[in-house]
């Protein structure tokens, strides 16, 4: 019986362990579980200065390529100053419109305006993006404009430099042109080859 | 002695469970530590598949921008096919490049080209990149090729499909243009405005 004993003693004490290590297990596991739902990262919001002026983000070069263009004008007469124009999205909002095919609210697209080069070896013929003239942002928060999206110029090396912080655009110099046009929700899909190809089919 | 046994058994059971969720715990752990270690990504590699062909990336039309062109053209004859180009460096390598002005080993490039679409309201002039034709790919990996830098093709839509992987292409193909004529390490930065911007200042 003194073995017995002993031995009940062994087994009490190695099935607490095992229900402690268990709890451990289950807890570790819970953690590993909150670490891979933090590799989805949580939706990027737009963030406003006490005026309530779009900051421009620190990473928006790294964003996500919708579309690109040459020397896209709205003006029916020639001769105006073409550039390369880049359309970025912000990563956390392109991944939800991969997804859903819908622009949440607080999704951001970046406009990269470039100048234009050309006769460099070696290529002999055709036109590439140089430097970065100006930047400007659209921006999907009803929280911020009552129509939804609204638009800021941000300024950069050729007006004068970059602002870091920049008010909505009267809703007539952007919106209202958008609104008629787009093809979807305000954004201008009719351009952007890419985001096309990246939109869910029967969304 | 038959409950000794009995417990016994039940303690070396116990024992037992407990060494194996134990082992569960520390690789857990283990886990645990890699995913977090993955917060920081870690550099990305290419993956070749085992007849050494490079493998296309899931991921690459998500990228980072580095360069945009029209029409670009090696040729000095003109009435070619124009496509837009634009060329999207594996995020990892971007951020070594960006920190020290250099193209690490593994760094990819991919190269998108696309068809130009006109006429479109609201614009009136100009042209926008629509759907990719193909896919190429620029890698830097010594251990893949001798001369470090190898340039594969993937086919595309307009080229009887994507190809999953690829060889490189004849060194006679590409590499010898871009060692004459690339402004640094074979990659041809005077095309890349961005990428110029986002060079560390002396490096």
């Amino acid at each position: 019986m003194q073995q017995s004993r002993g031995s009940h003693r062994v087994s009490k004490l190695a099935l607490t362990f095992a229900m402690i290590v268990w709890a451990a297990v289950v807890g570790t596991r819970g953690a590993v579980v909150a670490e891979q739902a933090s590799d989805t990262p949580s939706a990027v919001m737009p963030q406003y200065d006490g005026q309530r002026n779009l900051r421009l983000p620190s990473d928006y070069r790294q964003w996500i390529l919708v579309g690109q263009s040459l020397g896209l004008s709205y003006s029916e007469g020639g001769g105006g100053h073409q550039m390369f124009n880049t359309t970025l999205m912000e990563p956390t909002a392109y991944r939800h419109f991969v997804q859903t095919g819908q622009f949440r609210e607080g999704t951001m697209l970046a406009l990269i305006l470039q100048g234009i080069g050309t006769n460099a070896l070696p290529a002999r013929q055709g036109q590439f993006a140089t430097d970065v003239h100006v930047v400007e942002m659209a921006v999907k928060d009803k929280g911020r404009v009552a129509e939804g999206w609204a638009y800021y110029q941000f300024g950069g090396p050729m007006a004068g430099g970059y602002q870091s912080a920049a008010a909505p655009q009267p809703k007539a110099s952007c919106y209202s042109c958008h609104v008629e046009h787009a093809a979807r929700d305000n954004v201008f899909m009719q351009f952007y080859g890419l985001l096309k190809e990246a939109t869910p089919p029967g969304k």
